[in-house]
């Protein structure tokens, strides 16, 4: 079945102390929508401007991608993030942002996308998730991901959000800040409360923790001998998380979590390869399988 | 069979907001051998003062601890940490440190210890570590346990130990700090070179990373819902994890490493719900057992 990815389609300008990279495509529905289609086909909800290269249009479209959603904007200007890393590539920091055509966004959803039956709110304003969600015909599972930016900025609309999905990704710093508690185990039973059934949370290297009716889940990430750039690591968990979700038969999708957990993991140690979508974009299905065999391996007791 | 332990014998005081802790039991010796107690037979080599309460020494009596190798200074002072945490209770401070007895100590061990299979060299002056090494025969596993201070103030000591024992167990800092890599995974190669064919790389509430010949194995933490005092839950770990593996019988120590490192962590979430060994010693075999099995089930996938 497809998947539905709203988020930010982006230009990410990355320097290093060695090389420049120049706007590479970036942002949360670009990583979010390349790892689900490993798995399923993937409708874009995105917005660019003129400035948004046709390189990258070919590059959705390589992948299967619906882009019916995707809105252009005449002279309007493309999302943009200039970052860069210090030395010892741990520290990233922000040199300029400019939020161009996605400032005054309300996205509309062609029609045809109204009954997709999974549905990916990756990181962006709250408001526009609402809108999306708004838009769609009961659909049978929703997850939301999110940042620390929006629990600062936008919180009351995040809370209504919580009330009106399925499955909430963060990390474990923004479970903290959303829960005002240090442990993040007991910090789970909170966010339950404020409304989605499942909650997962992101702890980078140290892999992510599933939270639902069922019980617990802790999840390994794959353990990497070189991080070039965990840009999109997030987002390309989740997608590759909800990809996954949407093809498998048979049971409800609270029976595959934990192996879309472990896919998503896998889609994510690609994209910490490489700049932008580099090496997720060179790796096939065959390296994901391999991966999440070692996975299996390296965890089993 | 049984396990040798050789560490800090120690009294903590720990003050929080809303308690004082004085002079509980504590030190690397102490929560190792009783959480090795669990599984085997153990032999304490440590040293105390007169001002060692005579209910300490019950208390290692009646976990059936062999306390031949526990010296008895007289007119000295045991070694004394003197800590508090903050309101958070996630950071604790050093108030004070008296050494006594442990200063000048240099270990002599009794006849009935030497031949001992299983060396615990639990944390404390990698010097003292090389003494009791020096003095058995033959050993079937080693494993050494260590600190930042030991990096900082003994690190050719520590370097030469590390071509003398089995496994060493350190913190994902210590890892970082010893081989100048950010990255654990790649870390992980280049403290192999130093010696050890076995490293275990503990990460807390983020669980641990054992490496050797047969590959790498991720092992998750027991999910806490409330950490109370986590002082002793490294030497809880590995002292467990020592005890399990010589209480296995067939087989290389390898074959048991990872089940080891799984009850290593159930003892360890114990000794963190109290202060001092509290909550480690309320702990039951069978409850122990559960807590396995919940972990067994937590990280299936």
């Amino acid at each position: 079945m497809s998947v539905l990815v709203v988020g930010t389609t982006a230009l990410d300008s990355i320097n290093t102390p060695k090389a420049k990279n120049p706007r590479l495509l970036g942002g949360s529905a670009s990583h979010a929508a390349v790892a689900a289609s490993f798995f399923s086909p993937v409708k874009l909800v995105g917005v660019v401007g003129d400035d948004f290269p046709s390189r990258y249009v070919k590059l959705y479209q390589s992948r299967g991608i619906d882009l019916t959603g995707l809105e252009r904007v005449k002279g309007g200007q493309t999302f943009h993030w200039h970052g860069e890393y210090e030395v010892n590539m741990n520290n990233r920091r922000t040199l300029n942002t400019v939020l161009g055509v996605i400032e005054n966004w309300s996205p509309k959803l062609p029609g045809a996308y109204e009954t997709t039956p999974y549905v990916l709110l990756a990181n962006i304003a709250p408001a526009i998730q609402h809108t999306v969600l708004d838009q769609m015909s009961r659909p049978k599972f929703v997850i939301a991901d999110t940042m620390d930016l929006w629990l600062n900025v936008a919180l009351d609309d995040l809370l209504r959000l919580l009330k009106r999905v399925d499955c909430l990704v963060l990390n474990d710093g923004e479970a903290r800040q959303l829960t005002e508690d240090d442990n993040v185990v007991s910090a789970l039973a909170r966010i339950h409360k404020l409304g989605p059934r499942y909650v997962i949370i992101k702890k980078g290297e140290h892999g992510s923790l599933l939270s639902g009716p069922e019980g617990l889940f802790v999840a390994p990430a794959y353990p990497l001998k070189k991080v070039v750039d965990p840009t999109g690591a997030g987002d390309s968990f989740v997608g590759g998380l909800l990809g996954y979700l949407a093809a498998q038969k048979g049971g409800s999708p609270a029976k595959h979590l934990r192996r879309a957990m472990i896919h998503g993991a896998v889609v994510a140690s690609f994209c910490c390869e490489g700049f932008g979508l580099s090496h997720t974009l060179r790796a096939k299905r065959p390296d994901i399988a391999r991966r999440v065999r070692e996975l299996e391996k390296l965890a089993r007791f």
